[in-house]
């Protein structure tokens, strides 16, 4: 048994923010501590739960309803989650974070707080020009609204740390709470 | 801790062979005995990942693909679930099963054998006389195939057994293979 409780870590924030980067360290300091760890990222979810949804308002919220279903079935389970959609509405965050608290289930919303301005100067996936020139319709940030959370557990202010720095702060704050045991 | 491992119990039979009827006494026993149990049935499955699917091949499949992916994440993490949807087709279920072995996780079909003239003429939701009447389409047994898996683990006959009778047969084999740890 290697101590950890079961939890959803709820990654939030725009296109390019860095919420994938941070997962990757922290699967690889998870598998290192011998945690289990389930990551439901925007990808695995389409692919496996939510093909034919479009990104209307619609449809990103049914998307993100299966989600939060499906991490709340792990995390109640005593499984650690890690969701890494963009999930840009407040209410539908809200509503995950009621599902949890509704079967005492641990939920951490984490704010990954990279300006729109520092993601589209990255531009990784060359999605923002795309949004900008029209051919990407309803793209978060630039033609749809993204709602930045009011009160998460944790806010990361990505403009001068490392990925490796922004997840330190993550399992800092995953050990506090006892939801993970120290390190070492 | 109780001693259990994770698995997925595939429940498969036609509309009223009594999977839930079963179920419903593996839940009671299993809380009984303290062991964690995650029901992923029909109508909770389809309000919560499959909401806007028909009963098309095609919409079944997706469903049924949805919730062997739900289960297997489950399972492989040491969670017991069952599964109790009709699940028609033995590709799509074998396809479920081969999830579950890439994953390392333990699936268990349990085929709940009960004869096609039993369901109709107990047809307690009234569903077999709308099929016969045309009122429901694709209806599986009546309009629609019912592919009775070859080699299941667990075979129950209900003709002449209580639920509980049935019940008893599946927590023998969870037993025999300690899936689950012996009673008392």
């Amino acid at each position: 048994m290697s101590g950890h409780k079961g939890f959803t870590l709820w990654m939030t924030g725009l296109s390019g923010s860095g919420k994938s980067t941070i997962t990757d360290v922290l699967i690889d300091e998870f598998e290192e501590r011998g945690i289990p760890l389930e990551v439901l990222d925007g990808d695995v979810v389409r692919e496996n739960l939510s093909k034919g949804l479009g990104f209307s308002k619609e449809d990103r919220d049914i998307n993100i309803r299966r989600i939060a279903f499906v991490a709340d079935l792990l995390s109640r389970n005593g499984v650690p989650v890690i969701t890494a959609a963009i999930s840009p509405y407040k209410a539908i965050r809200d509503e995950a974070r009621q599902m949890h608290e509704t079967t005492d289930a641990t939920f951490v919303e984490v704010f990954v707080a990279t300006s729109l301005e520092d993601c589209e100067e990255r531009d990784t996936k060359g999605l923002y020009a795309k949004a900008r020139s029209g051919e990407i319709k309803e793209f978060t940030g630039i033609s749809d609204p993204y709602e930045e959370p009011e009160n998460p557990e944790i806010r990361v202010e990505t403009h001068d740390k490392s990925p490796e720095e922004s997840a330190a702060q993550v399992l800092e704050y995953l050990e506090a709470q006892e939801l993970i045991p120290a390190k070492g």
